[in-house]
């Protein structure tokens, strides 16, 4: 029986219940963020971070405990998406006609449809907790934005969204979504706030000045806090039940994966399937290869440099330690809107740095091919993010039939693409353009890289 | 822990392995259908089916046995899914402060986001049983259309759509998701058929007209078929496996539902959900009740006369005995595409006509305000189809709270409304329309019904 199964399924009460903090495992002491504006060069302490985020966020950011308990509401609150299902792709495997054994976290069934609210209904509850009472956010096409607004109608919270112009013209739906679960959304630039006043002359709007609008208005307001979707510690220790639920399932499978695959935006959803993963290896219990795969057209980890760079374009934030193609690089229009990010997660960064981790970056065009692949033998239709996992894996399946050798792929496919329909519109049509970076964007990075300590 | 369940699942080797066939158990014998064009008024054998369906599938409309087991992989198919949650609406009944227990299958998670595919994956095998090579159908807003676009290519089928004219023009992304399972959409009214090239005159077209155009191909080439997507006894009979896995998930909840609660358009959704308990009740072996939801614009069952009519606009089918507004009644546009249908499943009529179902008419305006208070208290984004069931639950619930009593009520969310977001808009700006059925509407009904013998 065990031999046919495509799905295993987990149980309510197999919700885990501590998130598991990887920060306690790394070698060595993380490089701290620095004070960027005014570029004092400080380390950032929590007190620097009391004005947009809540206590007990902050601890969570800093914190060197390997667990951390969740709280019962939040847990509550998972309930209504989470365990979600492991698959087997086994109609994948007799497409590819692979030897190798290709397993998928699904994280599209939440009501947002993808991985966010993990972090989102997190955040909202620790927000509501501290007393505040509305947060704030910006989102580009609408993944993250939806996901904190359906978090905060969960807790009670109201929820102001900034929407970059040029999406909230294309993806009217996203927005309504949005609206449908009580949030108000802004098209950015706005004349709400002061940000968006000085940036009317650029009326498309990007997600630099959506942020600067978002923050603006939590840092004035004092029952009003900001809220991130991915990058920071605390937002990737959230994401980590999606890769202890994974653990617990391939165990059921009765296997071990030999690589783990996923999409890096920011680095939540990798962070979140990899880093239970990954404190395996770290402590000699297993000996996992770890893929992290992105668009060609932003290459944050296969070709940006290790340095200090603010984490936004406008250059309100911290300085971090991360990969970045320089802050103020805006990436092509590629429809993986939540891989279109200058840098990534300093922790995520720390163990490409170490070798941990193989970054692959992969063009659009080839990303869709295996997207409409995957959705013809499996059914789900993948958001374009994990599209670019998807084609890690199949590059992954095939090595293994032309080596004649089994392989165990797990990979993370954090969203469905109910939303990116018209990619797949211009995939199927063969009008979807296939942007690259070039030397040129990499001699800008470097030249625009703020001054700050040089990083090991 | 028990006491704060809110979803119950059931694992993979549960799924059920017979559909319920709940002709058997109809009291008498049922009115059989009449061969209507030419109109010799004879009962439709099995032979005037196999131009356009397969054998196995003919014999499962005509049945009489009381279970049929449902084929390996079919079952194998359904792992991609199947079984589905059941929830507890624990938000829900706390946001409407009832006594009330009110529970929701929800279908939605399906790769083509509706119970669809229950039915579609099973025509599909049994048409590539009968080495059929293609299916084609029609599709309104496209939920049908996308169901079958992805089942014939988990059997290796072609698959060919005529998607109504205005729907293809709206709803791009509809067609795009059958494209990308690669199915070919055309535009109805198309010139590739006959049918479709004399309604050249109807550019926006209408499910009639679409019919007409994939019946006619599929009539005309010996390795094709056509697929319907509801009102006939083997469609219905596909989808019980979704009343089937909620008996036992209510049972793991420990509670017996007083009220069964589906929205009917052709009755494939009502009929799935309601037919195993239905069965119980007939069997005496309980007393629940059933409400059948249905727009006020189009209220077949509420409104329409109990009548021999034609399944389709165009009068090619046989004549059904059902509840029917005429067959010529084209229903004004609401947002609930699946419910605009003129007539009802024969099964599901007659048990209106027995008594053994209360059906209820609710408008467009009322039913996305229940929509809306659904989505922010339990997160699910319903589409407008089932939240004309959500309607008459907030009813019961709130009828329970004022009666001061305790009652179970169970729901069938049948579907997500992510391809539904305009409406929402709409409503949310207070721009959405809220048509009713006329005495007009009714005497035109009465006046076009075809000349048949009268039903008792």
């Amino acid at each position: 029986m065990s031999d046919t199964r495509v799905k295993f399924v987990l149980d309510e009460p197999d919700i885990p219940t501590h998130w598991v903090n990887l920060m306690a495992d790394l070698p060595g002491e993380a490089p701290p963020p620095l004070i960027g504006t005014p570029p004092t060069q400080q380390p950032a302490g929590p007190d620097d971070l009391t004005p947009i985020f809540p206590m007990a966020l902050i601890l969570q950011e800093v914190s060197a405990e390997p667990e951390i308990e969740i709280p019962e509401p939040v847990r509550e609150a998972y309930k209504l998406w989470r365990p979600t299902p492991l698959y087997r792709a086994r109609r994948l495997e007799r497409e590819l006609d692979t030897p190798a054994h290709i397993y998928y976290k699904y994280e599209g069934g939440s009501a947002a449809g993808s991985h966010k609210p993990n972090t989102a209904v997190a955040q909202a509850y620790e927000n509501a907790q501290a007393g505040i009472r509305k947060l704030t956010t910006e989102t580009g096409a609408g993944q993250w934005g939806s996901a904190l607004a359906f978090a905060c109608r969960l807790f009670g919270l109201d929820c102001e969204v900034w929407m970059v112009g040029s999406s909230y013209d294309q993806k009217p739906y996203r927005r309504s979504m949005m609206e449908t679960w009580g949030a108000t959304v802004h098209r950015s630039p706005s004349d709400v706030t002061e940000s968006g006043r000085a940036q009317a002359a650029h009326p498309t709007g990007s997600l630099g000045i959506a942020i600067s609008e978002a923050v603006e208005v939590a840092a004035q307001n004092p029952d009003t806090n900001y809220s991130l979707g991915s990058v920071l510690n605390h937002v990737l220790l959230h994401q980590t039940v999606i890769g202890q639920e994974a653990l617990a399932q391939m165990a059921m499978a009765g296997e071990e994966p030999d690589v783990v695959i996923a999409c890096v935006g920011g680095g939540s959803n990798f962070g979140g399937l990899v880093f239970p993963f990954m404190r395996r290896v770290m402590r000699g219990q297993a000996t996992t290869r770890f893929i992290a795969a992105e668009p060609a057209a932003c290459p944050t980890l296969t070709r940006g440099v290790y340095a200090y760079d603010f984490g936004d374009t406008v250059g309100l934030t911290p300085l971090m330690p991360m990969y970045t193609l320089g802050h103020d690089f805006v990436p092509p229009p590629v429809h993986a809107g939540g891989l279109r990010y200058h840098g990534d997660s300093p922790l995520v960064c720390a163990l490409v740095k170490e070798g941990l981790v193989e970054p692959r970056a992969f063009r659009q065009n080839e990303t869709f091919d295996a997207a409409v692949r995957f959705a013809r033998s499996e059914g789900i239709i993948p958001a374009p993010e994990p599209a670019h996992a998807i084609r890690a894996v199949i590059n992954e399946a095939e090595a293994a039939r032309e080596a004649g050798e089994s392989r165990v792929i797990l990979f993370g496919l954090c969203g469905h693409g109910h939303f990116d329909l018209s990619a797949y519109d211009a995939y199927l049509a063969g009008k979807l353009e296939d942007p690259e970076f070039s030397q040129a964007d990499l001699d800008a990075a470097l030249a625009s890289l703020p001054e700050a300590p040089a990083l090991a």
